[in-house]
């Protein structure tokens, strides 16, 4: 049995040191010592500012929707897990869903200017598996449109475009630290804010909008604040983190080495670096891929087909209108996930691959 | 120094041995199985049926809400923390306040009823200091206008009504289980609802809508599950669950036993069980009031104004029309809540006692 994904477990005496402090100081959470090194530490690895932890990436979303006031609708894609659409219909502001680039599977700049309308309050993009979007281009729809632009970074942990965070474009930036992620801190998110204005905001928002200041209440806030035994695993995770990635990519490269004549990849974006968060694979057409799916469930391989449905076929969920996405329903049912953790083998990797190779060649 | 509150810390070793279980089946959340054992003892300690453990308290209001499809305002009560009204803010859902009743310090029924206008979809009424609300009038007000109760129940863990659990009046009752309440989970809450459907429903959308049967996506979630660190800890603690009751009762009534020619408290419902929660006291004015706060402050004891303001005064934040709430804004200057915890002394309970004697009969 080889399942889609193991979350990844540090050394348990390391974690238990952590956990420690929070036992001796009697601080379980409310911006705990722990979470503030946490914090910290996560500001320096990622090369960001106002880098806010919460309680998860569904979270992180819907506080982003909040300090930016978003109403309306938002241009966001169908191709990407729920909750980055889930979230905004739960605060009652519609998805409005613009196509990808076949290419890339990321939200489509131009589709999403076409898309936008005098409802729209903001433009919602996904760095999909951790591959950038056209940051240029968002830039150039946000000039034009006065939106504001908040990137669904959940894939996107430690990636560098350039050289530069790829947190860093946007007026806000999300991510998860969900245990399936490559870091994680069992259940956790946070948002990255360009302006501090607009994390301090944010910071008042997850204490119920109380300002630490006045001790007043200042906004309409929620309980969003990640516990310092969640943030105990995180640092511990993160005292980990080159050696995570460093195996990830190599597994990566692996799989990509087997597979390189037999799939297509999604085309990622130059200049970026990689995180090997998932190891997604491109089929000719939907049969092709559903045989894969069956024959590797056969063989006790999970693999997931992420990311399906396309969003923009949810008619009954979501209350936006929605334009054309025909990109997003197509490839929806041509893509699948292979496993990809950190304990995964090339031995593993190898019965993958060829059980997907008899797939292919026997259709 | 006294502090107001400190959280229970459970043995340690008993800690880490529900905790080494999680690190076993490398199961970290998502349902787990310590999760299925915590919901499993709390329903039977508590005596409920449906019981949804929560990653907070805030979420398990706000998907009460959400199961119920609440739209418009909400009759509530401007007595209680923030949480309350915020969480119903958030999702767009004007609280509505109506007045309390002077000696119980909970919503009053009658004033209740007479909010309720055609935008209505809802009355929350809260268990302040876990004193249970007039529910037998709050049936009828139900039944009258075909409205949904929802109890904000966050104090009242563990209490009953004539031996039947509190939390099973209403369509819906909402824990939290933070690390500040009697019972914790470090962060954490909870949902028991009477009927079976609507639990179903809010166990799909605390996982992202999606069905547990089909896959499919049913509705619109969120993630709102609670990790297994947390129902460690959560089951670590109920373990001891006997044994910190009787010592806060013990600690509430010898608090009282110095303090009943003094001072009022809240007329607590007939037939009711307590649980030493919170130690609330009256005073005749605000100003006496204000000057026990000062007097306790310089001698480092920490009491808090629970609960002020009286949230129908936070006019900026709350969209909604509001009643008046002449007892609610009266007595949120009248009150305070004195130490009490666990750890908490009879020496402390002394000192705290005296330094408050001492102010009174100084004014």
């Amino acid at each position: 049995m080889i399942p889609l994904n193991k979350p990844y477990l540090p050394d348990q005496a390391n974690y238990l040191s952590y956990l420690q402090s929070a036992f001796d100081s009697q601080r379980l959470t409310n911006n705990g010592p722990l979470l503030q090194q946490l914090k910290n530490r996560l500001e320096q690895y990622l090369g960001v500012k106002y880098l806010l932890p919460v309680v998860n990436g569904t979270m992180a979303l819907q506080l982003a929707y909040k300090t930016f006031n978003l109403t309306g609708n938002a241009v966001t894609t169908p191709y990407t897990f729920i909750a980055t659409s889930s979230s905004l219909q739960w605060l009652n502001i519609s998805p409005n869903f613009a196509d990808i680039n076949p290419q890339t599977l990321n939200l489509c700049p131009d589709k999403a200017l076409t898309a936008v309308n005098k409802n729209t309050s903001a433009l919602v993009p996904v760095h999909v598996y951790g591959n950038p979007c056209d940051v240029g281009a968002f830039e150039e729809v946000s000039r034009k449109t006065g939106l504001r632009v908040i990137y669904d970074a959940s894939h996107a942990f430690g990636i560098r475009l350039n050289g530069q965070s790829i947190l860093n474009y946007g007026d806000a930036s999300t991510l998860s630290f969900h245990a399936t992620k490559l870091f994680h801190c069992v259940e956790g998110g946070a948002v990255i804010f360009k302006r501090e204005e607009d994390y301090q905001r944010a910071a008042r928002m997850i204490n119920f909008g109380i300002a630490q200041s006045s001790g007043n209440i200042a906004d309409v806030g929620i309980n969003g604040k990640m516990s310092e035994l969640h943030a105990a695993m995180g640092l511990a995770v993160l005292d980990d983190i080159d050696n995570i990635l460093t195996r990830r990519n190599q597994l990566f490269n692996y799989y990509k080495s087997l597979l390189n004549a037999y799939l297509d990849f999604p085309l990622w974006h130059q200049g970026a670096s990689q995180n090997a968060i998932y190891f997604p694979v491109i089929f000719k057409s939907a049969e092709a891929c559903n045989q894969a799916f069956l024959t590797l469930q056969n063989q006790g391989i999970t693999s997931r087909r992420y990311f399906s449905p396309s969003l923009s076929s949810l008619n009954e969920t979501f209350s936006g209108q929605t334009s054309s996405c025909f990109h997003s329903e197509a490839y929806a049912q041509r893509v699948l996930c292979l496993p990809l953790y950190y304990s995964l083998t090339e031995a593993d990797i190898k019965k993958v691959c060829a059980t997907l190779i008899k797939s292919l060649t026997a259709s």
